[in-house]
């Protein structure tokens, strides 16, 4: 028998930033999934040619970095911070500001969670918009993965829910991976029903509503692109780079 | 016009005790769901004629109440533990053992829930065994309502999501509710999945495999059985009764 032996690695799915125990995935990669809208806005960034991303967490570290001359992106509950360059809908990380430059970013959710998973093995940004790059590269790696919803506020959200279903169902279907996580069911099961119409489905959540009142709800649909590109932001020394593959 | 006012009451869901913000929820009925096995085998105790029963958290307490010559139900992690009369399987609290009787109750998961939701205007104990009972008696109430389910050792779990969808299903088809809580509507549509065949469905939950490995598994088609009784436990000063209605 010349059959290639597979190892077969351990999926999971954490649906909020309060429920992620890191101890228990320092030999994992982590995907950090904040489909609206701050992984969404990454994964834009480098598709535009952006060299990388310096996430910081506090809006003091992200005025003193404009001030030694960096490009900031800072943004609080959807709203650009008055001294930064922009915010976070990704139609503002255009070629012509980003290519090719280091990006300082801000964000009420996302940059305190990557943080939050220094211990893990690897991360990794998510979104639809880099679904089908991201799958294919995870399933080439010979690690167990656990997909993290930034949720909002601690809380649950759907549209990072859908889009972790969605990479879940791709890397189930490898056969590479197995899974006895009631959360990767669920987001399975949640995507199954949201696939036909993705953004009839969203429709229904908060932060859809949330965004819609502020006026801040115009890159909705454009976040809910599959494969928009083939970028994979990873976290290599605090840092977030295009990743080689 | 003599058309009645309605008061639109929010409803919302909590998938983990980890996430429950119990400084929201002082004015609301809060609903605990612990369907394999906490709230299935107080529902059954009610049901069997049971006067009372006194959740206790810590094993110590449970003893104390034992020497003093209650009934006690006491487990971890699915045990029995050797001093107690009894465990968590419904099929203990039968109506020769219960009837009339006061029970102190200490498990894994369960009774810690309970004690973590003091602060709300009423706790009550739902389940798939007192669905009908419980949702029409929650719409006859002036209250916003939270569903909060146990989930295992902080985490999200299929079946008690599954049971608060259903609970949901009848409160929103009620009109007397609304919501824009992300975790309702996705407990809701998961209960459309797995209404058509409840068992089959929750074949896949992580604690169905766990009880089925320490051979506790017996009774769980047994708690997914709606409306197998009318009884509604809620919290009073400290003791769970059933509450008249």
């Amino acid at each position: 028998m010349l059959a290639r032996m597979m190892t077969t690695r351990k999926l999971e799915t954490c649906f909020s930033p309060a429920l992620f125990e890191s101890e228990c995935y320092t030999d994992s990669i982590v995907v950090i999934i904040d489909v609206l809208r701050a992984s969404s806005a990454i994964c834009t960034a480098f598709a535009n040619g952006a060299t990388s991303i310096i996430p910081v967490t506090g809006i003091e570290e992200a005025k003193d970095y404009k001030s030694k001359g960096y490009l900031v992106a800072a943004e609080r509950d959807g709203f650009v911070l008055d001294f930064a360059d922009f915010g976070n809908s990704p139609f503002n990380f255009t070629m012509e500001k980003v290519e090719g430059k280091t990006i300082v970013y801000s964000t009420t959710n996302g940059t305190g969670l990557i943080n939050l998973t220094l211990s893990s093995y690897m991360t990794v940004i998510g979104s639809f918009l880099n679904l089908g790059a991201l799958t294919a590269w995870l399933i080439k790696q010979e690690r167990d993965v656990l997909l993290l919803c930034a949720g909002w506020k601690k809380r649950f959200n759907i549209e990072d829910t859908v889009c972790a279903g969605a990479i879940a169902d791709i890397l189930m279907n490898s056969g590479q991976f197995t899974t006895i996580c009631d959360s990767t069911y669920a987001a399975m099961d949640l995507w199954s029903l949201a696939r036909k119409d993705l953004s009839g489905y969203i429709d229904k959540a908060a932060q859809r509503t949330r965004l819609r009142d502020k006026k801040l709800d115009d890159c909705i649909e454009f976040c809910l692109t599959p494969d928009f590109t083939d970028k994979i932001p990873v976290m290599k020394n605090g840092v977030l780079i295009n990743t080689d593959h």
